[in-house]
């Protein structure tokens, strides 16, 4: 079996969680610039796809979106959600680790993929991070803000420490939902406590 | 035959054309910015090809204007009409006419292409909007400019309009030349009425 | 033989202290702003890498640093270099030429790469500049620092000058080691003239 045909099944659907999770903090970014519905489905669509797509032309992959009839309507979808909903609705805390969790989830589904498609361990770990912040990246910079690689805040590094133990995990060998797992809850739990404990 | 085959000779004049209005659009920006004349030439060529390599790169197939000896040549051409030419020949609704045709040609290219590719609805008429669009946002990006995406017009949404139509009459099996020529039209009948009338 | 084997092992080197150089000139902009050493060791790395990977997907090759245990820890071994020593070793022209050096080594690199590659004459020498260029624009990007291509310096140019020099040479099928030497000087003497003597 081909590691497509392997991974393929549960990647597919962490990809389709985060996808969600980020999409949300795309639109809702549009949403605070007082944005067209257009150009927050264009929020939501970039900062959902865009670390993953990185990744993918970076790793070879063919891009996990284009052939999937999913991926884009799930962001369209989350969208018109943030576009009928009130905007407190999602202030507070609760996106923040929603976010969080899609984060780590993502650092460690990257760098897996990497590693599936036979990348060396050191571009594989960075492919994790890639995976997690390159979305929120080009949302911040379309949008003219501060983007969060310089912000003061353990954002990029959460995404560092959960893509870098998955990439050790697998190359000891180690079970592969074992590594995935505490590789994932590391990252985190190295967020949270960020969000949590203003760590800077 | 493959897609390619087929395709390959309209979509290349649609591209040299796109690309000839698009680069002078960027040129015009680094005009405007009294900029050199090899900035100038870096801002068509970006502008020119940016949407249509970024759809190429994500549907997977070979960057259109790698093995073309003609598409970059006619960036830098634009690029020195621009330089030779006073910038108030360029002023007026003219060239925002041309953009829109441009635009609507991109919207409905990416969107034909892509499906000639393979690729799933949804995102096939994202890269119709990605044709289009992309281009003019790394323009506005790399200017420090705000970019189009977040402007106040109908912009994005004429592309998305002209770039829906094409793939549902595509996925209906409708006859392709009628396709592409209702869809166009559509799309550039909705932005050429947001630059008469001003709709924001 | 193919292209990548005949030209793997020479261009290889030469991508790895371009690579360097260029990391270097990435992590001490974020040095300068203050930021962590994960958000230095971005900057190395996409500073680093950024144009030879957007050259590789242009051209469709394997994307250089994936396969490569040794790109990406060069790019980390440089931002730890930089974090560990006082930035005014690092001010003054030395790094200015040091970056000239790259960048030449780049141009042509690069050129010759899309050369081999099959890409048409034009093209291959603005992947010449992409290579060049482009790393540093990503990290002007991100850093929100006016580009090097709004700058009104010699730099995009001198990687012109570099780079059409070697797909003129390769067209003319001249030895290759002369025709890489020669335009890497003159771009490199472009540059460091324009350092030297202030050329806007």
């Amino acid at each position: 079996m081909t590691p497509d045909q392997i991974l393929t099944p549960i990647l597919d659907w962490l990809d389709l969680a985060g996808v969600a999770v980020f999409a949300l903090t795309g639109a809702l970014v549009a949403a605070r610039l007082n944005q067209t519905f257009v150009t927050m489905a264009f929020f939501a669509l970039v900062t959902g796809v865009g670390g993953g797509t990185v990744r993918d032309l970076l790793i070879g992959a063919p891009v996990f979106w284009m052939q999937d009839p999913w991926v884009a309507s799930v962001c369209f979808g989350v969208a018109l959600i943030a576009w009928f909903t009130p905007q407190r609705w999602w202030e507070g805390d609760g996106i923040e680790y929603a976010d969080a969790a899609g984060l780590a989830a993502y650092a460690v589904l990257g760098s897996a993929k990497a590693f599936a498609f036979g990348v060396a361990l050191v571009p594989a770990a960075v492919m994790g991070v890639v995976t997690g912040c390159v979305g929120g990246i080009i949302r911040d910079l379309v949008a003219g803000r501060p983007s969060i690689i310089m912000r003061p805040e353990l954002y990029v590094t959460a995404a560092a420490f959960g893509a870098t133990l998955c990439v050790i995990g697998l190359s000891l060998r180690i079970e592969q939902t074992v590594v995935w797992s505490v590789a994932a809850l590391a990252g985190f739990t190295l967020r949270a406590a960020a969000i949590r404990f203003g760590w800077a």
